[in-house]
């Protein structure tokens, strides 16, 4: 019998996500017929895309063994076009970041995006030939909003319909998945953060602009155009100050972003000719904590815009947990409780009473985690690139036996980006 | 071979909402193996479950059998508690209402949902036996919000935590599935509406409440607790007569739904005192046509509320479709403008350009069909009642050959509901 693509997809995805499983469970989990799970499990075994990482005994006795993904069965590139930061990595078949360069950007300067096209040269040329010929696929995190034709807009990047896709597609020789920062995040932290397993869950990313991603029953949230989540420019009260970057008043993140939370700042406190990007957002905070009453009020008004426009989300999707990522969790200690008391407000009877709101713990790499997540997820629905994942290693890999596939070995070399790069880090 | 539970559901799904499709195009969309949808197709043929209802040439002339459900496969009962009427029917495996009863309630007196049980009891004895034993579980489309134990709490039914769950499952001797009405309502509308085929769309409910049902990239959004869609409960600029039924002050549904509709006409128009309830809201459009200054200022003031809260869920969801149902759409001709503009006002740069905002055509059926949809689509997931959807007809069923499933022949009988009944209406 031949297996379904469909059977390898539901048992990559249900292992990617749980780490291990049994066959039980996998049978249990998916609904496939036992017979095509085990010719289905026979098969990734034997190619060394899953492993038996131990067994587990049943009250019955019965031992039953553990699968794993193998972390070496495949590699992808990763990018994280961040509003402040760049990121390039190499993510392992798990999604653990195994390489990682990034760089600092000037803000609003047009970001040439050949400096990470660069960055991922030197990944793969520095990648031994057989792990080289094990990179199946890249995905990419970015900031902003990409049309129908992959033209990015992302005012920090001083990008105007930037040609990201293509940009990136005639240098790099390999699929690329795309998609914006707060649909990585929420990948990333339903995959190994504070939301795994959760269902219904909302990752909001509160820094120089406000973007979210979601997780509604199961799945990630894309929309119509790929455009959900714009929770940024929902239309709050506002006053004639508060001008968005899109070019309406009264958005949320003219209120509540890292910039506009300086800019009202510098205007209560009498200094509204200076540049808010002189200033970072954690000094508001700093203030605040002092006790300044016009920094108390800042983050009063931000807390309020925030947990009302929460509120209009909770409403619409009802999910179980809020994430609150980004710049803004350095002042969650004078956020939360403000927003907590205005989700109680606003939200429909019996919606808030059981809602978590926690503070994202996914640090740095989450971008690259999420961008991870997109490659093995998306590379997985392709037919083609199905097949790489789950078909033997290239022969030249291990001629032993040719059925495993040996540990990644990798010779970096430090250099090639700006000057501003941090380095290489290994994990 | 064994056939997998989830080859019946893919291919069952995929012919519920496609009406009809060949064996190469159920490969194609369900991605399931050739040899496992021709076994499965096999069984289907041979249970009476579905048909070949002819043929398709392809262009090398090779003759393609053409597919459907066997509308007498079986049957559900569906209930629609309606704010304003009761609905009781029967609908055949297509989705069909084979036939209704209906009854207008008195709003805001506690309903004996008793009545219902009657009705269905009604159908129930008069099915022929075949027929009777095809009857695989009811679907019940509720207003209101039910809570975890299925008590429902809705207004205009006048209940408060209402064991409805307990009242039905207890004289029904069949499973039974719920969803409010905003949920079914764009169930219907995706199978054999306005929304067939559109994998983001969103309901708008909006008569003497306000709810929402809501296709997320091609799923049925329910949220964590099953209540996402609260749209009705978004808190709006506001005036302090904005009170809602929820306790809320300045909720969407408190400026939006028709007796509040009626209720600001009454308070610009100097009468402050009357019932609301005393006035249909077609007299406000109906006046508003005329040109009535204040007739016009509530209708605008609601259709710039119901434009603003449709901006956030825009910008929140990027549906591509948004269909207008209940009593306002009496009034589009007066608010649809001025919905367009708010849409193009708040919502995120390009997320506006390719929205479609239509009116529902389903009229009175709505929340039956919806409810069908939901026994049906609930069904095939349980694995019991998947056996009896998926198996051969009873063996009394059709003497013969105990092949073929014989169509409905059914003896209703008028009377057994109030006397505001409207008799039985066969389509």
């Amino acid at each position: 019998m031949k297996i379904a693509d469909q059977w390898f997809r539901d048992i990559l995805g249900l292992l990617y996500q749980r780490r291990t499983a049994t066959r039980g469970e996998i049978i249990h989990s998916t609904g496939l017929n036992p017979a095509c799970v085990s010719l289905t499990i026979q098969h990734l075994l034997k190619s060394g895309t899953i492993q038996c990482v131990g067994e587990r005994r049943s009250t019955g006795g019965r031992k039953r063994e553990v699968l794993k993904l193998n972390s070496e069965a495949g590699y992808f590139v990763v990018v994280d076009l961040e509003g402040t930061r760049v990121r390039v990595g190499l993510a392992d078949f798990l999604g653990n970041i195994r390489y990682r360069w990034e760089e600092e950007i000037d803000l609003r300067q047009q970001y040439d995006v050949r400096r990470v096209l660069k960055g991922v040269e030197m990944i793969r040329r520095s990648l031994e030939g057989p792990a080289r010929r094990r990179l199946i696929a890249a995905g990419v995190s970015y900031t902003g909003l990409m049309d129908q034709q992959g033209r990015v807009t992302a005012v920090n990047l001083g990008w105007k319909d930037y040609p990201l896709r293509r940009s990136i597609e005639e240098s790099l020789a390999m699929p690329v998945f795309y998609a914006n920062d707060g649909h990585c995040k929420i990948l990333a932290e339903r995959w190994g953060g504070v939301a795994e397993n959760c269902p219904n869950c909302v990752y909001i990313l509160a820094g120089v602009g406000i973007g979210i991603g979601c997780f509604v029953d199961g799945h990630l949230l894309e929309g119509h155009d790929g455009m959900a989540g714009e929770l940024g420019h929902l239309t709050m009260n506002h006053s004639p100050g508060d001008r968005c970057n899109c070019g309406k008043t009264g958005c949320l993140e003219a209120i509540v972003s890292s910039p506009n939370i300086v800019r009202q700042y510098l205007e209560l406190s009498g200094r509204p000719a200076e540049d808010p990007r002189g200033h970072p957002v954690t000094e508001v905070f700093a203030m605040a904590r002092e006790g300044d009453s016009d920094a108390l009020a800042v983050m009063d008004r931000a807390g309020r815009a925030l947990g009302l426009a929460l509120s209009h989300l909770v409403n619409i999707l009802n999910p179980q947990l809020i994430v609150l990522g980004g710049d803004l969790i350095h002042g969650h200690d004078l956020l939360l409780s403000i927003i907590r008391e205005e989700l109680a407000r606003h939200c429909a009877p019996k919606l808030a009473d059981h809602l978590i709101l926690r503070v994202s713990s996914l640090g740095h790499d989450g971008g690259l985690k999420g961008a991870a997540a997109l490659a093995f997820l998306n590379s997985s629905q392709d037919r083609a690139l199905l097949r790489r994942m789950t078909g033997p290693a290239p022969p030249e890999d291990s001629p032993g036996e040719g059925r495993t596939k040996e540990p990644l070995t990798v010779k970096l070399k430090i250099g090639g980006l700006r000057r501003k790069k941090k380095g290489l880090i290994t994990s």
